[in-house]
């Protein structure tokens, strides 16, 4: 049996310090639930004594019931010279009735003497009487020693003492905290070593990410034997983040041989961090470790004929540990083989050197000159394929369109209308809508039209809609990405159109999107 | 005097190899002459043998006199089975005529048998004949030993031997690559360590980063012995990316002694970081250690009032040794203390208990729930203050607009056109414009309308144009927040609208960016 790590998470309450982060009441509700299904110990979900909306959480999430995770309140000690009964904040925490608590106090002493202003044997009474006073409500208590590192290079006895006065009052574990993430690994590895030889009580880490090094700093802790890790999903977190749970619970399981989540939820790692991003609308770069897009993508052409041969050659995990996949990737280094592949579906008998293939190749790179990506958009490259190859009888055509955006100060708001005449086997139809905004009014026109002819059109919703400026540098007249991802219950797919005008890119998208749900449709037939 | 490490970049390489970068020549050529003027040792530019683009690159290059940089060309060991003379990837490194080479080769034994197939002993000998063949054309030589951690893990004493063979055949450097970077941050110390010992000449490290180690990797590596670093801007590259070099030089250079670039240069980090990511057309999320727009960003109360008091309570460098700035930002939970720097640079004579700043957070409250952000658009925060202390006299009004777009089928390309009709003291003024798009058409038209009242619009362009989709769950009907930056050529700005119509979202921001300007113009007049 391997050794368990206790994750602590706090995405909902040092998280939402990272800017663009602003979770309502509602999100935070549905991260709780997130992280608690996926088996995490602690739930660090607000800070009552600073903040009223996480007041207003506390008070909802009372009626929840948690399966695993214990929900914690977070706070600092009583303030200097006054009884811990008085101390609001804690009075607020308490409030809460969350079975856990974290406390953050000072163990560096330029805080103590120049931010907090007090002295440093009032400082270790905070900490302890705070300890004893949550202790004897029965509550499980993390001291967050806040700056631990650099006040233990500053000032090694202080900070130790700081650590004594958590445990002495009764504290269940003593996170040190990179605060400022200014600390070194090795620096990491040595300290807690020290400090673990004089603690009987367990050690936990909390890292910043200011150096680039939270991940690693928590590992180089655990190394050294710290027990429990707090981090924030995706390493949302003031400036530059917090350690990212999301790359230290793989690591820790797949990697270090100690346990944190049961493996069936590890096996879920990639959709329960989609989950939180979407709650959070935090976009993903792709190139989060383990779970994002790209993790396990590959591009090379080398890369591509080894992972082939075998994906331990390009690959330090297998995707299906983590719940993502691995994806080849098209490009002007990639090449042939890629592609072939696609085509291969469309018309096994083609090859590598085959000009069907060589007129794909060339099409797609003048469409990439052009602006497109076809990464993420392979729907798009299906249905190319499929037209170079004379293969593609387009289901319908558009004939004429036009979008009106209109306000005049008769009428305050903006009105937008678009009109469109669609032509199938040399039958026209138009139709017009309303809508938010002249891509919305387009899409519903050209649905109401399209179902005239094709009913099964009102199974497809749009579930994605991105917009990207390509080359932001000439500003307002810019060429602009559009991607566009539809679903129809049973699949999703995501297509791309390129102009200078975001309506012309929407249009492109859409017209494919219908175009390939119209094509799976009768693919699905034929079989 | 510190001890210089070699820095040595693969942005136009490895880098290239990232899922969405794709460089032009022309972006090559750039990004090689911010690399050389920063002072970056090596740069590895391309892989001649297998990309017709990047053979392009180093003929256009050659005329071009770099000031410190090596240029270097990649390409890997020859094959298997024949004469170095007549390997045509050597070949295609040796016309580069770059004073510098990279060569691959491979210490994993599992590749060597069951990827290139070939024998071990075939293996050690294409290393040490590749080398001997490129020091005997002047070359300066970098091995780079891939998958050296997965192979020394696995069978340390052959990846030893085909260290000893690089060396042997005169390798300058031996880079020690973790190329599917699953390797932890004790590992590669120990292994650095014993490898240290056991050759001649230098060690140089190439991490990527798919468990999130890659820069704390090269850290400790430098830490163990060696000397070169590897990585890419931004830490572009394969998968989740190579080590980023933004993040690793400060580390090296702040923090742990060693010398990469002049003082001078590397207090331009973050302008040269913004511009590697401008040419590749990268997105930066903001949170990028030290050079990230984030990097020295304070939400949460307490930190602010900490951070004015001494920012190194919660800085770990100070930002101008990055070029970098710290930045106050305003939030739900950072409170007033923002908002009234703000507000006194209005009206010195307002407090935080003013009625006048309950208005104002009350308003920004309101706009924030609407999906406004104003991080980062500080100028339409002042426009709002000013509004709502009443001190705001808009210098135009717009009455009308209207925007077609449109597209027959006698008529291919689509048409945008806008109509608006703004008011100045009473009096009407009515133009038109065709764009790009109508948002295009919109901007044009409304500054041919203004310029007849104010001629200085003219000086203004629209900079950056960025869409952000909030809530794209709801799809071509969801809420859009758009940021514009403009410039006068003195000064940038940056306003913000929101709407679920892309137009008016668009509209918001143009309004405010004219009446930000012409509100500029007037305090410098009156000054």
């Amino acid at each position: 049996m391997s050794e368990k790590i206790l994750v602590f998470d706090s995405t909902l309450r040092d998280g939402a310090q990272a800017e663009g982060i602003s979770f309502s009441v509602e999100d935070k509700i549905r991260v709780v639930e997130t992280l608690d299904k996926m088996g995490i110990d602690y739930i660090e979900a607000g800070n009552p004594g600073s903040n009223p909306k996480d007041i207003e959480f506390f008070n909802r999430i009372k009626g929840i019931h948690l399966n695993h995770a214990k929900l914690v309140a977070f706070g600092s000690t009583r303030r200097g010279g006054i009884a811990v009964e008085d101390d609001a904040n804690l009075k607020a925490i308490l409030e809460t009735e969350t079975p856990g608590v974290a406390i953050f106090g000072k163990s560096w002493t330029f805080h103590i003497t120049d931010i907090i202003k007090t002295t440093l044997a009032e400082n270790l009474k905070m900490i302890e009487e705070t300890m004893a006073y949550l202790k004897a409500q029965g509550k499980d208590v993390t001291f967050d020693a806040e700056h631990f590192f650099d006040g233990y290079k500053n000032d090694p006895a202080y900070a130790i003492e700081a650590l004594l006065a958590a445990q002495e009052g009764g504290a269940d574990c003593l996170a040190l905290c990179d605060t400022n993430g200014g600390t070194l690994p090795y620096e990491i590895q040595e300290i807690v070593t020290t400090v673990r030889q004089k603690m009987r009580i367990p050690l936990g880490i909390h890292c910043h990410n200011d150096s680039g090094l939270a991940v690693a700093n928590s590992l180089m802790a655990v190394h050294a034997g710290a027990r429990q890790v707090q981090g924030t999903f995706l390493g949302y977190g003031e400036r530059c983040g917090n350690a990212n749970l999301a790359t230290i619970i793989p690591n820790l399981q797949l990697k270090m041989g100690f346990h944190c989540l049961a493996d069936a939820e590890l096996q879920k790692l990639t959709s329960s961090a989609i989950r939180i991003a979407e709650i959070s609308n935090y976009a993903l770069t792709g190139r989060e470790p383990f779970v994002g897009k790209s993790a396990f993508a590959h591009k090379g052409g080398m890369h591509i004929d080894a992972v082939m041969k075998n994906p331990a050659s390009f690959e330090h995990v297998s995707p299906e540990a983590v719940g993502n996949e691995r994806r080849i990737l098209m490009s002007e280094v990639s090449g042939r083989s890629t592609i072939i592949q696609l085509i291969n579906e469309v018309d096994p008998s083609l090859t590598k050197k085959s000009d069907e293939t060589t007129r794909v190749m060339d099409r797609i790179k003048e469409l990439e000159y052009q602006g497109y990506q076809f990464e993420g958009a392979e729907s798009s490259v299906k249905l190319l394929i499929r037209k170079e190859l004379g293969l593609h009888k387009p289901f319908f055509t558009l004939e004429d369109f036009k979008t009106i955006g209109e306000q005049t100060h008769t009428k305050e708001a903006l009105s937008s209308s678009a009109v469109v005449k669609i032509n199938v086997d040399g039958q026209s139809e138009i139709n017009a809508a309303e809508g938010d905004g002249p891509v919305n009014a387009l899409d519903k026109a050209l649905r109401k039209a399209l179902e005239v002819f094709y009913p099964k059109i009102s199974e497809v919703r749009l579930t994605d809609f991105k917009v990207r400026v390509i080359d932001s540098k000439s500003a307002t007249a810019s060429k602009v990405r559009v991607l566009i991802e539809s679903s129809d219950g049973i699949d999703i797919w995501t297509n791309v159109g390129v102009s200078t005008d975001i309506i012309e890119a929407s249009l492109i998208a859409l017209i494919d999107s219908i175009e390939y749900k119209l094509l799976s449709d009768e693919e699905r037939e034929n079989k």
